[in-house]
């Protein structure tokens, strides 16, 4: 049954720039008991999303505010080791909101059953918001249609590798805009993106419209930021901007001014410009999971992971994750 | 027949900043003669848009690049002084693209009859292309609905105080955003605004927010700039923005940067953000003015408009209009 601490990474102070590993602490506390109706979970494995970064603001976003000392926030795939719910037997493999922690106890009822044959980073990563993300993004909210010019940002991130292979599955031109050439050439050499630019070059707004000579009808949008500036002069008329994620923005204190062409471009080219969570879509979330696996099956769509090992290295992971430096899902295997 | 030179007003110059009357001048030309299935049509009215300024700016928009020394665009009414068409008689009233001047002449299929009886100002605003931006606004894009709050800026203007009273129609609760107090009262004690607040006052956001007590569901954007970004900060969840001008834009060489909170605000609200040119929606005109005539005769839309004498006025009212000085509909007699 494990030992008998609970290790935990919590947060240590709410960050006032870019995140450093100090930022967390790794600390122990008794292992939990469950209650009636309650099950303990010991993690099994983590995924990191760029979004989670934006929890740590001061400021207001859809994850609330941060807090210095409390366990820091996150779902995993986890084992039920006991249980005291009729629901949940123990021996179950579940998704939980653990955080980032050994061991954690739920009510049954805020825990999901998940196939304990799968792999515990395919169904956080594709099978998880991070594939949802990209499904729904891609397929209600920008409703990218066959030969349309489909734009990614953040190609290589947990949301982006996935969004533009599922337009290629779509049959869109797929273009993505990734922050290294190494990102690059392992996009358009390994998953089958049409072209991939990288946003550091210095004249980026060049190589984006040398490569996109139809223009964009849907720009799928993970990082705001001069990327979004640089695909607003590019979009076809009544072109889409499916707004998924501010990853441009997030690790800093002071988000910049919104981007140049807002709202003059959206009216010129008649785009609509729509942001959305992936929780809107949770009465879907069976039928796109069936597809995604489909696709993953048939090799339509190889999922990319950056993988650490053991719970300590999860403020490693964010920080990498953050400066880039890690390509597909960021996941940590905390027991194996 | 009128005089045998045709009364011109030209652009000067290319504007640099704030526009001026001197960027134009008044110049004669000849009158045209038609040629075979053409018209000749003298002016009687005509109005002016915030949003013909940005006709006037070095960079793209959708009415495409300035030139110095061409006469001023714009729509009229005319009067049909000679005819070498069977489709439109002599002594018809016709809708015309003639620009700035007394005289001119056009194929017969690029004028629109209309009625004799109809005052040209109503036919060119309410149900010109500022009337029928505010319903398909309103209607099409933003999909307001009863009880729904709606928010207009610049809600004393042409296309502004028509979006409002059709929201009041819809019955939703109206809020407006004005530059200065007078419009303000002239909003709510004569055309039914809910409540309209000055945006030049320095505590304009705290204004905002207490105005909006249930955030704000529609946003018709006739503005950009500042209001936008005090605006997305209070949308609610599944907002919609629609994105019909930049008023705060058109009349400076320096667009400034976009507003704060974009994307991020948009995921966080969910909120959709669309452009659209009136001209997207020409099959449904007839339909849209047959409403909006119903409407001003059983008085629930009240048109304002503001009236210049003369065609070398048009300058001027153009100025005014950009400064604010004018409120609803701004046109000029050009013939009595």
């Amino acid at each position: 049954m494990g030992g008998s601490v609970n290790k935990q990474v919590r947060l240590h102070a709410v960050p006032s720039g870019p995140l450093q590993v100090d930022d967390f602490e790794v600390a122990t506390a008794p292992v939990p008991s469950p209650g009636p109706g309650e099950v303990l979970c010991r993690t099994v494995a983590l995924t990191i999303g760029a979004g989670q970064r934006a929890g740590l603001q001061g400021s207001a976003s859809y994850a609330g505010a941060p807090q210095a000392g409390v366990v820091m926030s996150g779902t995993v795939v986890a084992q039920v080791l006991e249980s005291r719910s009729g629901e949940i037997p123990a021996g179950s493999v579940v998704v939980a909101p653990s955080g980032w922690q050994e061991y954690s106890v739920h009510p049954a009822q805020r825990v999901e059953l998940t196939d304990v044959t799968e792999d515990p980073l395919v169904r956080l990563g594709p099978l998880g918001n991070n594939g949802l993300a990209a499904y729904f993004g891609i397929i209600a909210v920008g409703t990218a249609t066959e030969y349309e010019t489909l734009l990614v940002s953040a190609a290589a991130g947990s949301v982006g590798h996935l969004a533009g292979q599922i337009g290629r599955a779509l049959k869109c031109h797929v273009v993505g805009v990734a922050g290294s050439q190494e990102k690059c050439e392992l996009l358009t050499s390994e998953i089958g993106f049409d072209r991939v630019i990288d946003r550091r070059q210095p004249d980026f707004r060049a190589h984006l419209k040398e490569a996109t000579p139809n223009r964009v009808d849907v720009y799928f949008d993970n990082t705001g930021g001069p990327v979004l500036e640089g695909a607003l002069s590019r979009m076809n008329i009544r072109g889409r901007i499916v707004c998924c994620g501010v990853a441009s923005q997030y690790d800093t204190a002071n988000p910049s001014s919104g981007p140049r062409g807002v709202p003059g471009l959206l009216v010129n080219n008649r785009v609509r410009m729509e942001g959305f969570l992936v929780f809107d879509f949770a009465d879907q979330y069976a039928v796109a999971r069936d597809q995604i696996r489909r696709w993953i099956s048939n090799g339509t769509i190889k999922p990319l992971c950056t993988t650490y090992e053991g719970l300590e290295s999860a403020p490693r992971a964010f920080v990498d994750l953050l400066a880039g430096r890690t390509v597909g899902t960021t996941g940590v295997i905390v027991a194996g």
